[in-house]
């Protein structure tokens, strides 16, 4: 990995061991802007929101933050009104050390769920941590943010925009399993772009929808799950509008960096051994395209085929006719690549060989025709390996 | 096992190799009743229906059967045209081997989706399996039914209804795993009972509803899915009807031998090694506690918890508040047995070894009161171990 590639002009970072993990593993991250940056943010939709959860989605709305304080280890969640207290205690020490407003900080933990903060560490090591911030410490500050992650997720791009050279760099962490909403997902986005709140805003929303979204179904998340996005300013471009003909580019931008940080997190899934990008077209509409895409890509059936190594298309039309949708049993196809498995009712005569190269590809792309209509949806999945259920069976941080 | 404890009267059964399964297995069962007999049926919702759901789902509408004829090892399912004239054949083959007329026949196949059956093989193996029919048989048919199975699931119970013994016997085969409603389930019930039809319409579609469909997520079945009831008037009872009073104490019964089945089926998950027996109560409607049931049932960080013998209450909650209901954080609280492990908001000082000894036991009863009302919910659900993934990452019949 070369550092230089994930530098953001006007961003410092960094990541330390703050003794919350065990072994001196690396545990807290801050990343800081040199100004104030414009931030827009996604939260987790579960009743039961963490606290730090519940402090970001308050500071939020002013539009504007400076920097993020995250730790792993543990998810400061389930832990009632000292909880909140921790959350808040945790964000005054990083203001205190960088010297800005509380208001500007955010703050986010992942790890083990029910356990009080041990907010004197944390305190203790905001010192060496902010010492510490440079603009090579991106990488650093992702390390401390991975918990069963066995890599890790960042992305880095560069688009001209308005006769600037724009950054926008991510970093990500969260084990994209089979439900990936249930193991904490924090992202991370930082530019120098120069871009208004309402443009943010809309463009991040998107953005999520169509990545991290689309690997998780909707409304159904962790009690941790946080993206954010601050963008500084310092291009110096002209500032990117809704309806300016720079957002496009930077929207393009963007959508790279979502794309490639999901794909990580699907591909790190626990234990995960292949990635599954699945279309399901020709359905009424989206809605439906998406229900049929998560029956199958939520199976537990058809991951484990897919560990296996087992072009098991049963399992997939099965898991697709489950769930109440009429499909027209006849007009449904089934593709791999470019071999069709399935269609006009039964299984077809295919290539063995063929298939059996497909199945031991690394990402595999199937497309399922609904036959319906002219609607789809894509969901990127990872398969079912021993791993996850040895990485799932016992307490981790 | 004691044989005398299958014997229904008036009915026979058997279970025979016929060489569909690998090395011999027994993959043939006929059940027969030696008078016609009254008949209900449940089938799956799933699109894709196998051939003999078609054929049964014809068949049932007369409301009388005399004969059951299984074939595991195929489950003649997105076979096309000819998947269904095979279950015709399969069915005129029992009939003609019986003597009776094909109409009174029902069909059931269960194995893997989208060979073609081999008919020639299961015309051969009738004579064999009609001469081997006896009382003793239904063991042997159970057997014949099996799959992944790692013991038989049966049931047997008494009443004493109208002034006269009566019986009935269930058999069930499926691995009532992650998603039961993709195994395969089949559960034939055998009563000497006299009822009328609607009555047994009525009270076999309860049955049901509180039990196979307690543990499978509605409209959401494998291809096969067959539950059938024959009720051949043996036993002289005076007849069962639905306002009569003879009705609740066959319901009773009926019911008694549907958990029995049940429960067997969901400890005999692929692999499983625990049954998780969860009430979610305190829910505005059934609806309600129902969804919540099933996304912490479904939810694999869960399973691999329970699993791992991991009191992680924290999955528990967090998959209950992650579908969208708005639940009261602060009244919501979970009871492993009789010790409460979440309430206020945040875990309690719950003894330890009190909870490792809960955690250790076969059956554990978990409830999750939601504090909105009082509607309530109940489903059986397995772990989630390492033997599943092994069992399901490749081909099996």
């Amino acid at each position: 990995m070369n550092v230089d590639e994930y530098i953001v002009p006007g961003f410092l970072a960094n990541g330390i061991s703050a003794g919350i993990k065990e072994q001196g593993r690396k545990d807290l991250a801050l990343i800081f802007s040199e100004v104030p940056a414009r931030t827009a943010g996604v939260f987790t939709t579960n009743c039961f929101k963490a606290a730090p959860v519940l402090v970001d989605m308050e500071r939020i709305s002013s539009g504007m933050a400076q920097a993020i304080v995250t730790n792993s280890g543990n998810a400061n969640a389930a832990t009632g009104a000292k909880g909140y207290q921790d959350a808040l205690a945790m964000s005054r020490a990083a203001a205190m050390g960088l010297n800005i407003s509380e208001e500007l900080v955010m703050v986010a933990s992942t790890g083990v769920i029910g356990h009080p903060l041990p907010v004197e560490r944390i305190e203790k090591g905001m010192g060496p941590l902010v010492g510490g911030l440079r603009r090579e410490g991106i990488p650093d500050a992702e390390a401390a943010m991975m918990t069963t992650d066995r890599f890790p997720k960042m992305s880095c791009r560069k688009a001209r925009i308005g006769s600037r050279d724009v950054t926008l760099c991510g970093i990500a962490k969260g084990a994209g399993m089979i439900q990936p909403n249930m193991a904490t997902m924090l992202a991370y986005l930082m530019t120098d772009a120069d871009i208004d709140s309402a443009a943010l805003r809309t463009v991040f929303s998107e953005g999520i929808a169509q990545s991290f979204n689309a690997i998780s179904v909707d409304g159904c998340m962790s009690t941790n799950d946080t993206a954010l996005i601050l963008a500084n300013g310092r291009a110096g471009n002209r500032q990117i509008r809704r309806r300016s003909r720079e957002y496009a580019p930077f929207r393009e931008m963007l959508f790279a960096v979502l794309d490639d940080l999901c794909r990580g997190m699907v591909r790190d899934g626990e234990g995960a051994t292949k990635l599954i990008e699945l279309v399901v077209d020709g359905a009424r509409t989206e809605g439906e395209a998406r229900r049929v895409a998560y029956a199958v890509a939520n199976s537990n059936l058809v991951k484990t085929a897919f560990y296996g190594g087992d072009p098991n298309w049963g399992r997939i039309i099965s898991a697709a006719g489950s769930i109440g949708i009429p499909l027209p049993v006849n007009a449904v196809r089934l593709v791999f690549e470019e071999v069709c498995l399935f269609e006009a009712g039964q299984g077809t005569a295919f290539p063995a060989d063929r298939v059996a190269a497909i199945m031991a590809q690394e990402t595999i792309r199937v497309r399922l025709e609904l036959g319906m209509g002219n609607k789809g949806f894509r969901i990127y999945a990872s398969d079912l390996p021993f791993e996850y259920v040895k990485i799932n069976a016992h307490y981790h941080t």
